[in-house]
């Protein structure tokens, strides 16, 4: 089998057959196809595209490429969740509680932020001493112990997909519909869940823009998923503005559990009880979506999903009084307002300016290496559809350093766009797939 | 400018700017850009085309990656000649001393064989002392003193071109019209002529396989060619059969020196005198094909073209007495004959496994080190056409070492196609692209 054949019947617009995708995949890995050959068969792909079966062939490939977490250990249905990414995006510190609480097994792996959009890790360490470098069998036995655990990337998941997508970044070979699923889902599937519900993001902040493009991923990865004989459900939802009021680490979390109080906004208290209830459902301890519904409220109000946050972070040698008093995690003492420049209705937050904005204040990693501030942040006054008159209130900045500080506020400043009538009001749970 | 960004241009169907295409191939050159962002944007261009003003970019960046012949000292209309290939093609060998002759200065670069074809330098090294490794000023002193030289690529041509096509070449990105067509062209116009003919072949022997696509070709080159400013004519010829009956080193030489004698085969020295033609024409010595034709018909005649060869010959080091006596030319005294399996018409031979047949018998090179023998090769008595009785002789092959030959001779006799009816008789010249 030569390399330069695969490229040539995939440019023709042949299927690849497996032992083809085994190949290159196994051959790049161990560094035997070089990078140009890799490249120009993506090139070939991102124009021929791949059908189900080869699409799941590349996914359970990528999967087995290198480590793969065996959660036989842990006791009953264990569901994972994944986002596609956001501004604003901390549902796992809230929805995690929730549904361990309900009696479904947590056993999650997370990652770092890198960019303008943030990481569950690094927001998690905004509780004192909190610590996601712990030993797979601490892991698995706190899932046991407790029903929730977080570790840090440590293990070698997925090294071929982590390989081919450092190229395909820099080949303009990642917008293939194909391709983004299978390097999504090689990681989930490595990951060693039974079940898996997706947060499929869409709008200008998501990676996917508009529904279409959205809903054809959320698709590809549930017939991935099933293929891969996991149960899957994706929700899709609205990513043009973002998610929640507050942006930035300490700030999230502060957010999250007011979340689990009941006090949360209203756009993020509907997506983490909307994927609490596919996460419950899926995990067996609820036949109906109003079933779901009642547990979830009943965790809420009774206080066990903010008592389970506590456990857990303890359990990883965190502060659990941080989650009853949020006053004791640290949100920096500087504080700008800005404020609108014309009068009217707000008809967009480009969540992009936002999360970079929030990066310049050094809340957010531009290089991988970088260290950040989890005090600093944004809190949103007025969201998408607010009317305002100009000099009103808008956001308040939270900051230590002066040295961007301007160019973050002007970032933040230019995110907002005004119009004079109302904007269509948009729908943050834009559809289901089951 | 970052080539990801260039990349991804082309991936959605714009035309490149010149400076984008100045960029890539100039980064690429000098190693600043990576082979694996190269190899993307070369699937990108197979997939959406170049237009003529990007392909005539690539061709001018491409010629002056690296040194340019200036053949501004010698006198009159310097006319090359490119053919783009084939089995027994030893045209330049009898077409340049006629041409030469009838005074068009041929300043000639021309390259070694690798593969099943030959080149043209390996060919005329046949005479003894013969010498392609001239300084460049003895060079254009020859062609102002006798006419015609000819010197091998020891001038660094469109290195671009060179490091581009062995990226293609194993990344299934060859078979792209502009890319070809711009690749060829860029070492022509870096060897600094005036004008251009180009002998596109056609058929199973040849790169292009169809009538249509060799058109297409030559069409492409002779547009770049003009862009550039330079006269251009294309040729297409057929390449269905080996050219000529002779192929091999030597051999050859002296199925060019009987057509310059007026006695070589009917289809080599109808397409020697077509291209003579137009070289003559662009070189400004005649004015009409009949023009030309009667001129060569007389240099023939006269003996003045086969006298050119030998102070062509001669200029270069080499023994002009084996022009007159190709006798004197070493062929291997060992000859096999091989004889017609069945009775019927020969419908084909096929191109390819007659010049690897010659390579198995060492006149080829499979690898560039590869040292080959100049005695060997194949002399096919019947071509397409000829009606043969089972056991008629169909072909001498000449060799020396026992070692390959088996293999050569099955080769060879699996080249020969039969059919009960005579097949369609196929014209030699296609057609011609002024």
């Amino acid at each position: 089998m030569r390399m330069v054949d695969i490229i040539a019947s995939k440019r023709n617009g042949n299927e690849l057959t497996d032992e083809e995708i085994s190949f290159f995949v196994e051959g790049y890995t161990k560094g035997e196809i070089p990078d140009y050959q890799v490249s120009a068969l993506m090139m070939a792909i991102y124009f021929r595209g791949m059908n189900e079966r080869e699409t799941l062939t590349l996914t359970n490939v990528m999967a087995d490429s290198g480590d793969k977490l065996d959660l036989s250990a842990i006791n009953g249905i264990k569901v994972d969740k994944h986002s596609t990414g956001g501004v604003g995006d901390k549902t796992s510190i809230a929805l995690t509680p929730i549904v361990a609480a309900c009696g479904v097994p947590i056993a999650k792996m997370s990652g770092r932020g890198l960019g303008h959009t943030g990481g569950t890790i690094d927001k998690l360490e905004s509780f004192n001493g909190f610590n996601v470098s712990i030993p797979t069998e601490t892991f698995i036995r706190n899932v046991n112990d407790i029903g929730i655990s977080l570790m840090g990337q440590t293990a070698d998941l997925a090294p071929a997909d982590k390989k081919l997508y450092a190229l395909r970044d820099v080949t303009a070979t990642v917008e293939n519909m194909s391709l983004i699923a299978s390097s999504i889902m090689s990681k989930k599937l490595a990951a060693g869940a039974d079940a898996i519900v997706l947060d499929v993001k869409t709008g200008s902040g998501a990676f996917m823009k508009t529904l279409d493009d959205s809903k054809a991923l959320a698709e590809e990865m549930v017939t991935i998923g099933k293929g891969a004989g996991r149960k899957m459900v994706a929700v899709i939802s609205d990513m043009d503005q973002p998610l929640g009021r507050k942006v930035g680490n300490a700030l999230e979390v502060i957010e999250a559990i007011d979340t689990l109080r009941g006090k949360g906004p209203e756009d993020f208290t509907l997506l983490v009880k909307t994927l609490a209830t596919y996460m419950i459902m899926l995990g067996g301890k609820a036949s109906t979506e109003d079933e779901a519904l009642k547990m979830i409220d009943d965790v809420i109000e009774s206080g066990k999903a903010l008592d389970k946050l506590a456990e857990f972070v303890k359990a990883q040698g965190g502060d659990p009084s941080q989650v009853y008093d949020t006053s004791l995690l640290k949100v920096a003492d500087k504080k700008k307002v800005i404020t609108a420049e014309k009068s009217g209705f707000i008809s967009r937050i480009v969540c992009d300016s936002v999360g970079v904005s929030c990066m310049m204040l050094g809340g957010g990693r531009a290089s991988k290496e970088d260290v950040i501030d989890l005090s600093v942040g944004i809190e949103l006054l007025k969201k998408v559809g607010s009317k305002v008159n100009a000099g009103d209130e808008l956001a308040y900045v939270y900051y230590n350093d002066e040295k961007n500080l301007d160019a973050a506020l002007d970032k933040l400043k230019g995110s907002y766009e005004y119009s004079e009538s109302a904007p269509e009001p948009q729908k943050l749970i834009k559809e289901v797939i089951k």
